[in-house]
């Protein structure tokens, strides 16, 4: 155990420790790091992240990110609102905007089945989902999550749940490499990907 | 560039990624855990960073980092004071500390002269440590920096401004290996190099 020469700096450290992929000694490093700041500096730090905390707004419509309650993507009228493309999570909407392939709509799913995590299909939005189905607009549902069994097992409940639907659904071709996190294939392979979409067999 | 699906999230994200070693992908996701956090988690985070910066002090004697104006390390009675160990930063100092092989003081320099850096000697507490070997109750100084270009100019460098003085010089011993990084030895290593200091020529 590290014997901190400050309780403050050791309570600093901790709460950077606490963060994903951030070790102590990392930690030690980026609280330095802010000392080194200036005060203003460090309070834009605090303030960005106190904001967009307590801002920030999920779109009611396909639960994106959002700073207003429909998110840009939802709100523009030159999109194909006919077309959903269902995703795990923020970054995947993110990854695919970047390859400028695909023009519709999505669903931010908010994660994938996983009983291993206690996840599941009530933990995420797979009920507004068949809700918007159900509005009848929507001509096609892409499933777009990532090449592992539970990417699988979501795409394949999700596809169970809307097949009384007159729906065509698809899934992103397997251009993406069997057991890789969607969000980490390359905009290429990815924007092929969506555009090579397979129907899916109800 | 990445296209965020709100202003708030952006921002959070820039200011993470201002972070050392911490990327823009990184600082997504550490912004998402954020998101994903109870509101009095990410008080605790605020506070933690906004407390340490405000109330951090550096201890009047040796420099270090101190809750007080004169850190535990100086107050300790049961300390050696007759031995200053120099080095570079407050990482060095835990890391000396952890090897439990030094009972002395210690005296941080706050980096190496670095030239390419726009580091100079002034830049430094050096003359702070001079100022104390002056007072005449320190019987020896070890340095303790790192085995780089940097580090053996610096310790020339205070080797030369310690010269006059009634005072012992030792460098730690070559136990770490040339082009290290002090801070990156292993304990053993570490504490054995400071056992068998070697004593400095005048
Ligand atoms: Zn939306
Ligand atoms: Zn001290």
């Amino acid at each position: 155990m590290d014997r901190y020469p400050s309780s403050l700096l050791e309570k600093a450290v901790s709460e950077f420790a606490k963060l994903p992929g951030i070790g102590r000694k990392t930690a030690l490093r980026l609280v330095l790091f802010m000392l080194k700041r200036s005060d203003s500096e460090v309070d834009a730090f605090s303030d960005a992240i106190s904001h967009v905390k307590k801002d920030i707004k999920y779109c009611k419509i396909c639960h994106n990110i959002s700073d207003t309650d429909i998110c840009p993507i939802c709100a523009d009228g030159h999109r194909d609102g006919q077309v959903v493309c269902v995703v795990e999570n923020i970054q995947d909407v993110m990854a695919i905007e970047n390859t400028q392939q695909f023009h519709g709509l999505y669903h931010v799913l908010g994660g994938v089945i996983s009983p291993m995590d206690g996840i599941g299909p009530n933990e995420l939005e797979i009920e507004s989902l068949v809700s918007r189905v159900a509005e009848g607009n929507i001509k096609e549902v892409i499933l777009a999550l990532s090449s592992t069994m539970e990417g699988d097992t979501t795409s394949f409940y999700i596809s169970r749940k809307l097949a009384s639907f007159n729906v065509r659904m698809s899934v992103i071709a397997r251009g993406i490499s069997v057991g890789n996190e969607l969000e980490y294939t390359d905009e290429v392979t990815l924007g092929r990907s969506i555009l090579n979409r397979t129907p899916l067999q109800k």
